[in-house]
């Protein structure tokens, strides 16, 4: 099944194009479970790997009926070695077994084969050393950076179309220094309109039975005119929209990001949902659950406000 | 010390401005490797790490007299999930012991406190479960994706600046696609310039003693004329050149990647130098000693031609 189909009719049966950022840096961790943690592994990289693993699980359990999908960021697993990226593939297939959509947040890329192996091994399969194939960490979709061009980006379109994966291709981010490069003037247009019309070739003749392609795009819910220039030029792509709540954007400005029917959007928040027993008297997966269920009414307010509410 | 110092340092000392690159794709290892991990571990990613620690650390013990880097691409690890990601961080462990620097290509980045966690798994410190801090992967230097502009590759700055490491961002890359962004026309000049002025800016002030800063740059060997303007915006950074050898580049093409004075530059070839067995009837370590000698030679032989050679 094409990839935007999936995402869709989730969205859908959630009534809820919101997807929760799994960000768990260990110092915002429940103390409890890294005490535990300590005990059981020692103070090592293992502890570390374990009280993610349990968290994640945990937020996991208690939000995988409100949102459609989460976005593991792969920068806060590998950042604690092998033993990290081992929290970071249990977090992956658990949250599938839950039922979720998995989009991998990495924005990494590279050329020619290397591209090839990044698209295998996190989308698709990869050679075992006797040439049988297997997954290794079978995420449903993963954030790419365009700078490398076209030919960085088609081993992921190749792997995608044969299995049922998708990919968002970075095109202007949420950060203020997203300006340097995306915003450079190129005639009458910038770079990142220039990247977008990348995003549309690739995903061209990649759509689902939605209309939406497997293609989408990454577009920052805290620049919202810029959001509705590359709505303007990617109709039929999804747009994975970070920079909502902790980095200033809010539901309303996320507006521009989808179509007029309603769809074509996925907003992400981390922190505000994940750490959100922070800012409440409440066990840390009960407050995730408030913050997730929060989250999806200001969206969907926001989205019958402007009249493109879908259901 | 300063990361660009000891960089030129070491390739002073070996007479070699060239790097291996470690990218080892299991079905290129000799087969009686896999057999043995297979029979050890049985058919799972765990042999398939374990063959590329036992192929990577041969590589090294052949080739560390000769070549003053090595460049293990981390796409080529993790692609095996966690197991992937061991084999990734004894490389970088094992290399460094024998007295290589490790520049890890990763071309990866993110932003705000994103980027300050991959800066800080890769090239610092982290910290464990009950605060204190320890190093994941330590490599020497990394290169980086600058899409994101300059928010996102300052806080790797600061660790380089705290903990004597480096940087190598995109700028101008070998493969051909790498004109759908970078070659695009603003004006009087190209993406990549505009690239190249943010990462002068970054270097700025951040010069050891040689002179060089630990800012650098990746600039494709496919590319000459791009090397030379590039040169001329960026005289204090170290270009990290790959598309030697298998990409098409040739030693000649190097040539303006250097400063007058023969430094400032470092040459990769991964897969000429890792799996020169395939071309030879030697073992693969034997052969990949000879192929990093060969390519020593050639280098030094077109910088002698262009009157650079400082030694």
């Amino acid at each position: 099944m094409n990839f935007a189909d999936r995402l869709l009719k989730a969205i859908e049966e959630k009534q809820n194009p919101s997807c929760a950022g799994l960000d768990p840096r260990i110092d915002d961790i429940p103390e409890e479970l890294r005490k535990n943690a300590i005990e059981i592994h020692g103070n090592n990289f293992s502890a570390v790997s374990n009280a993610i693993i349990e968290f994640n699980r945990k937020i996991i359990d208690a939000v995988h009926d409100i949102v459609p999908a989460v976005k593991p960021n792969i920068a806060l697993y590998e950042c604690y070695g092998a033993e990290g990226m081992k929290a970071f593939v249990d977090t992956v297939h658990y949250a599938k077994k839950k039922g979720l959509i998995v989009i991998e947040d990495g924005k990494k890329n590279d050329i020619g084969s290397t591209a090839q192996a990044y698209a295998e091994g996190h989308l698709g399969v990869v050679t075992l050393a006797d040439g049988s194939i297997a997954a290794a960490i079978d995420a449903d979709a993963m954030t790419l950076n365009p700078y490398l061009g076209r030919d960085s980006l088609e081993p992921f379109v190749g792997v995608c179309k044969k299995r049922g994966k998708g990919i968002f291709i970075l095109c202007k981010t949420s950060n203020p220094s997203s300006k340097d490069v995306q915003d450079i003037n190129v005639g009458d247009s910038r770079v990142y309109e220039i990247v977008a019309k990348i995003i549309y070739e690739l995903g061209y003749e990649n759509e689902g039975n939605s209309g939406y392609s497997f293609v989408g795009a990454v577009v920052g819910a805290t620049f919202p005119e810029q959001a509705r220039k590359i709505r303007n030029i990617l109709q039929k792509s999804i747009f994975l929209v970070p920079g909502y709540g902790a980095q200033g954007g809010t539901a309303k400005e996320t507006i521009p990001c989808f179509n007029k029917d309603g769809y074509g959007a996925i907003i992400n928040s981390s922190r505000d949902i994940i750490f959100a027993y922070k800012k409440m008297n409440k066990e840390f997966d009960e407050a995730a659950r408030i913050a997730a269920e929060k989250m999806k009414e200001e969206i969907n307010k926001a989205m019958r406000d402007a009249g493109i509410c879908p259901w």
